[in-house]
């Protein structure tokens, strides 16, 4: 544990600042040493047809062949390729028809020297052929069909596993379910597949100012911002996210809630040092605040730790820092105990700064910006306080902690909000 | 219409090949006429806590401040800079500290020279105060406050509509609606918002080849992968699928279906010109099959048309080329209607390519590949029935029509499946 020492346990510490804080790194170092020795969530087994996008969490081989019968590959007539091995435009050969042949229904006879079947695309070859001619190497005259073309033997068909192999390995543990993947689990008898279970997330966001999300503002109170904010996040960050309301800025209510049974539990407000910051107070009494105070801004009193041995996020109540302390660190835990890859789900720009930006090395920076012709401009309104900021802002920069800034015309690399 | 010379009304054209192909940018003209045409879909009012992902349908302006009052932006204590002008660390200047001051909760008494209440982030401020003195600049020593550093007036305050001032612009209709957006769209008073209607796309798969998604294969049948592929890409597009099972192949059965109340309908299977072929044959007599048979590989057999003022696109039963129609005409169309960009969702990496690919020009080519180490391998099996190949594939590129391909260790761009 990197700063066990700033533990707090008694309440005489109060409104004292953060005395340290530690970097980026530090708190990246404990908190992938904390999900390392969680390791991802077990498995549930869940029905195919609503498992697009979630994570595999096994390792899929088929029992069966996909098709377990060779197939006509076009519309064309089923043949034996050496009965018009002479054909041409200028010598066509007529074949005798004896049937049709439709994909699902086999043609029980067998054909014979000189006659073909007329077949259907994904329809089980018939006895005694050996390749299938396209419609378009044909001439049909008064139902008499003749050949205007050779082919090679085997030519239009599609083998017994010629899609999937019985024993074939499809899928590994770890993928991120796609449409196409779906299709494939059907296509080999699948109506079931094992992922790994979703993050639960007990959002609880404490803050007697606050009003809950869906009622007018008021007098000195704001509408609460963050509990559906960290609602969409989480839910992007493939969780399953519980925000049952506000919680009392008491430490009885907020200890009931952070105990709740959960994945991950993150915290919004109370996270600092302040006299009605509860929350630090009590993690570090019930259980262990690993860190609290990184150095970087905004989001800088971010706390992390563990309560009956599951992960704890304590982010602040100022709207933009508990939007960027959510991104670096709550969203890389969610994702990873999912069994996602820890990568941002932001798309990266890379652009022309148009202002000089400075930042302490030491000090991890967010920067929000627009972006326009190719151009990047931090966005004017710089308090964490201020959500519109980000909602302005077409995306982010990240200033990393031993970099002085950028100066004017860099290119930057931004990660874009839509 | 680009080719209504390409309908068959009638049954005796059958199995008698595309004639010819039209170009992909004759049917994205076609296409985008229509889009045109049909306009974004409505909109509709929802609860604003399910709104992360939609795109907002009208323009946001706040009819309130956030916050509407004054309010401190820091811990500490509220007070007059000019009372503290001469603090320093060596020369503190004690102050009388007479309440504490919380988020939500206002002072109602007036501070007065000397005086100050000490205050958390958030609250709001005190009458007679224009200041917030950071904890970190005052020291306490038996309960008595000195501060310990000066500070200009109006230091650390947050000013009424710091975030958002009432009659401000905030969002713009098509908006796709990111987790910040809803948080300060609840924190203006916002509990319900417009939003584009979700396009209702009803999927219609025909084939009596086909069993049931969730079966086993078993003999000359195989089990239906495109109908549930299609469910995961038309919710992933931000349509409301709509696929109730196989549909018999018949006209009377598939003329219902696809007349069925729904945004678009998109067929699978039977999309030919095959005797079984039967969509477009009914398309063209109850409706307008516009485009019928695209100069592109896989899903050359593609078509579309209108039946009852909707879009009907006719995907191929093959799944590669259902995938690779859908993602080219399908996606596309289902995107515009709900009010999206008409950009894929895919993510773009640029790689060398490992060999050359020839593509005749005319035709437009859909190549899966495979990523490794920046190197760009074609996928070897290229049959559009062997749906495997798209699952082992990283991404696909696209050799436009006017091309012939490209030389092996060219840079090409990729569009990634994950």
């Amino acid at each position: 544990m990197p700063n066990d020492s700033r533990q707090h346990p008694n309440a005489d510490v109060r409104m004292r600042g953060f005395a340290e804080r530690i970097s980026t790194d530090a708190a990246f170092a404990w908190l992938n040493a904390e999900l390392d020795r969680q390791g991802r969530l077990p498995l549930e087994v869940v029905a195919l047809d609503g498992a697009a996008g979630r994570v595999l969490a096994e390792k899929v081989t088929s029992k069966v062949n996909v098709p377990d019968f060779q197939r006509a590959m076009m519309d064309g007539y089923a043949l034996r390729a050496e009965d018009i091995a002479a054909a041409s435009s200028q010598t066509p050969i007529e074949i005798e028809v004896l049937a049709n042949c439709f994909p699902g229904k086999s043609f029980d006879g067998t054909v014979g020297p000189g006659q073909a079947v007329r077949i259907m695309t994904g329809a089980p070859l018939p006895a005694g052929v050996d390749s299938v001619l396209p419609v378009e190497l044909t001439r049909t005259i008064d139902q008499r069909v003749s050949a205007i073309a050779s082919l090679p033997a085997g030519k239009n068909l599609g083998s017994v596993g010629e899609d999937v192999g019985c024993g074939d390995h499809l899928l590994s543990p770890g993928r991120v379910l796609r449409p196409q993947d779906i299709g494939l689990l059907f296509s080999i008898g699948r109506s079931h597949v094992s992922v790994v279970r979703r993050p639960r997330v007990r959002i609880v966001v404490t803050g007697d100012e606050l009003l809950p999300a869906g009622a007018q503002p008021q007098g000195n109170r704001i509408v609460d911002a963050n509990g559906p904010m960290l609602l969409a996040l989480v839910a992007r960050d493939g969780g399953v996210p519980n925000h049952p309301g506000i919680v009392a800025d008491n430490p009885e209510a907020i200890l009931a809630a952070i105990s709740e049974d959960a994945d991950v539990i993150l915290t919004s407000g109370g996270s600092s040092v302040g006299q009605e910051d509860h929350v630090p107070t009590l993690l570090a009494k019930h259980g262990q605040l690993a860190v609290h105070g990184v150095a970087m801004r905004p989001a800088g009193p971010i706390g992390m730790g563990v309560l009956n041995d599951r992960l704890v996020i304590l982010l602040p109540g100022n709207p933009v820092a508990c939007l960027w302390g959510y991104d670096l660190l709550a969203g890389h835990a969610i994702r990873q105990l999912g069994g996602r890859g820890a990568d941002w789900p932001y798309r990266k720009y890379v652009g022309r700064l148009t202002r000089d930006l400075v930042s302490p090395v030491g000090r991890l920076d967010y920067v929000r910006v627009a972006i326009s012709e190719g151009n990047v401009t931090p966005v004017t309104s710089s308090g964490a306080s201020v959500l519109s900021s980000t909602t302005r802002a077409d995306g982010f920069l990240v200033i990393p902690t031993e970099t002085e800034g950028y100066a004017a015309a860099a290119d930057v690399e931004v990660f874009l909000y839509d």
